[in-house]
């Protein structure tokens, strides 16, 4: 090794993704689709194999001063589904891995697969395997998913052609809100006096609150665009937030987009959070992340059924890559659009 | 949750894995094989797909102040590979997570990857996905294995019949005793006084290191089983030790077990190892661990074609289960087979 030190920092997650990535050459035809997306694709015969892995830390991606176990384990479950479900396939399969540290008991590990299993029973996944170890610090969980899709069916991230509707299911930045409503509920009870009983306030607040502790990943919108007959040209979950998923989009298929600030769908609930806490709510919606909702573009030919379908809202359309990624403000102005998404890199958020 | 609060170390890791995954009901056609055993098998067509995950956390499975990263990442691979080896699969693609803590750089990662990227060459497997994180402790590596074989090829770890022959190959040991070397090095470098150059002292002893910090997966006696038409009825690699993978497979067959001491395969530079640390050689080779050799068993019938075979070692008999598993040793005597293998859930080796 040499003297050079680039901090992982300066070229972010992605960046370091790509740059550890670029020299892996294909050895085998079953591989049909490596790096670079939702999930892997492999070919076995007449169905893809997709596969799709999340590594989750202790005090990087959950605090369980607020989180339950059992969410935790839902939640470590879901988001890989959704991987699966942003590929336009089935999930099938996962394997469990933990790293566990000596302050559980088997009770508190039994309590994290409670919710694992929940979410394998309402998705129709099976566990498969894994790999369990102690932990020197704090939990880890990591969990592979596989799942099948005729081949001619995978949605990537690839394929936005010009003119392209932008469509995303649900609403966004709920799940951040739900989140900045824990941590001051924390820092709340962190602060009461001893012997006093601290009662977080959350009346009103369920619904935010669920999205970040119990997201579902969006199985009814893969079937309902099924049933339509729409193929979604490009598709991936928004974990990270919009405005990092549309540039991941743009990026992968070569284009611009246009997306309308009056048209990104927002909860009330999130709206009224947005207000008590002082937090700018059209930003909490494109960069708070953690939404598990569907980001897709579908042809121009399909506006009128994207119409009819409920829950899922057209916000913007696909452009010549010359034009870049900018949203339309209220006023019409044009601001680009930035990944400012949670990074994982980086100590802010 | 309750308030019994059972340590995870009493009931160990297979314990752990039990408890957690028995109320795992199946839900797909396409899942043909799930937990409790090397690899999990999913059933596409003609071919089945094979999954294999493993979880490597600093401070419990590797202390990088003697483990080269570059030699960390060839592991980490290859003790994936060697787990579909072990269901008579050929391994095709990996998914990488890591967790990186603030002290890497960039160049540091890339020198892990340089380790992936060589076993993947020289093993001819595709990496096709992971998950890269900040970690707020130490690194953490989750790799996942996927590979294919026909599905009437696959050996689990329950074939084993009475009267066959239990067989091994390469030789073990090797691996515990590098590690013990290492730890003394680390010792000895840690106490040399400041200005002082230390240099270890690895001559002679060339190759127990290299099984300890580049392990290879035993995919030449793979082909040369399939070559020599011997279809093992039961395999499975060694990991944690040749005592506790007897077990495992005379659990998963409903079997008993003999093996004779004098039968087991060392290398000359492990016995002088444990020879110089004043160790039990043969508790060194039986419970080690680490040296991902195969474990097998075949029918009787195929002794004399086994006895052709270089680098393989027929080491005792499968029995009826009511003899359970013991070790004959030199002067005649029985021993219970322990499982006395590395456990990460308890303090001591």
């Amino acid at each position: 090794m040499d003297n050079k030190h680039t901090e992982i920092s300066a070229i972010g997650e992605f960046g370091l993704i790509d740059r550890l990535t670029k020299d892996f050459p294909l050895h085998n035809d079953s591989t049909f689709k490596g790096v670079g997306d939702d999930a892997a694709v492999m070919s076995y015969g007449d169905k893809s194999v997709l596969v799709t892995t999340d590594l989750l830390l202790e005090g990087i991606h959950f605090d369980l001063r607020y989180v339950p176990l059992k969410h935790l384990g839902y939640k470590s479950a879901v988001v890989n589904f959704s991987d699966i479900y942003a590929m336009n396939g089935t999930p099938r399969q996962i394997t469990v891995s933990l790293g566990i540290s000596s302050r559980f008991t088997v009770e508190h590990i039994e309590e994290l697969y409670e919710g694992i299993r929940l979410a394998c029973d309402i998705y129709g996944v099976d566990l498969v395997g894994g790999d369990t170890s102690a932990s020197v610090t704090g939990l880890v969980i990591s969990i592979t998913c596989m799942g099948d899709a005729d081949r001619n069916e995978i949605v990537y991230r690839s394929g936005a052609k010009e003119t392209d509707l932008i469509c995303v299911s649900g609403d966004l930045g709920a799940a951040y809100m739900g989140l900045q409503l824990l941590e001051r509920e924390n820092r709340v009870a962190a602060g009461a006096k001893e012997g006093e009983t601290f009662q977080p306030d959350f009346a009103g607040k369920e619904y935010i609150l669920e999205r970040q502790l119990k997201p579902e990943a969006r199985k009814d919108i893969v079937k309902m665009l099924h049933e339509q007959g729409i193929k979604p040209t490009s598709m991936m979950d928004v974990s990270d937030g919009l405005s990092s998923e549309l540039l991941h989009i743009c990026k992968s298929s070569g284009v611009g987009c246009r997306i309308y600030e009056d048209k990104i769908p927002i909860d009330y609930q999130t709206a009224v959070m947005a207000e008590e806490f002082n937090l700018n709510l059209v930003m909490a919606a494109m960069n708070g992340g953690e939404d598990y909702e569907l980001l897709f573009t579908v042809p121009l030919t399909d506006h009128e059924k994207i119409e009819k379908l409920k829950g899922v809202s057209m916000i913007g359309y696909v452009t010549k890559p010359e034009l870049g990624a900018a949203m339309v403000t209220r006023d019409g102005s044009e601001i680009p659009v930035k990944a400012q998404g949670w990074n994982a890199f980086t100590q802010d958020k």
